[in-house]
């Protein structure tokens, strides 16, 4: 993929749409973008992490292990982030993520994220945004869950 | 309270412990400190939202309908913020929050939420910090309910 392809497939991601093209080149070169085959694990849940990414093209799903076994929590699509908790909250990874096909992601160092963030607001807003309708989903099921 | 003692109560709060205390001045100024009698609702579930809020005294309930009644879906103590998924998602208010007891609470506008962010990337990053940590206790809480 081309320089302007890449820098054309990030401008597509929400969380970047407002970020001029200039610095989503910078961005195109600073960060890593990776090919999984289905099945394979983005991140592994107890291990460190060092990153977030973000679903250029494919589905993942995140994993949770329990007593009774790993359980499925959320299927994630294009454009959808994820990892962001073990590198806000400097824990290991809360969650698996796997590959459900072919996947291809962005990854973003710790480092990376943090200078993003503080240059770009919007792309905090953004963040806050998506983690606090998580949150509302997430909680609503535990109601749910805890009222059945 | 005088100014120079509610700018000090800023400070103390870890969401504004980084900014300077001049801009804290500013804060103190725009933001409105509202006393809660015990029982009574900081926001109520369904609500529209144009504010969030910071406890600076007290606690409260974080209450969630269910077809079986009103479920506590967690308590918040001082320096907790709360309220910040209505103004996050322009959505209705997603949960009751009631005063546990005698309340002090911050109520910050959207639009000044909006400005804090955009001015201190600081308060972004601890925002998202603390829903990250907050989705990751709830997401936990919600694989153990659905595996009993």
């Amino acid at each position: 993929m081309s320089l302007h392809e890449e820098v054309d497939a990030l401008r597509r991601v929400p969380l970047f749409a407002k970020i001029e093209p200039s610095k989503l080149k910078l961005l195109a070169f600073t960060s890593e973008k990776l090919d999984y085959q289905p099945g394979q694990d983005l991140c592994t849940q107890g291990d460190a992490g060092d990153a977030m990414y973000i679903i250029m093209a494919g589905e993942a799903d995140v994993l949770i292990n329990t007593p009774s076994g790993e359980h499925r929590v959320a299927r994630l699509g294009k454009n959808s982030f994820v990892g962001e908790i073990a590198i806000l909250c400097d824990v290991p990874r809360t969650a698996t993520v796997r590959a459900a096909g072919s996947l291809t992601a962005l990854r973003i160092s710790k480092d990376l994220f943090f200078r993003l963030v503080g240059e770009f607001p919007q792309i905090a807003v953004e963040i806050m945004r998506e983690l606090a309708g998580r949150l509302d989903r997430t909680t609503k099921d535990l109601a749910k869950a805890r009222a059945a």
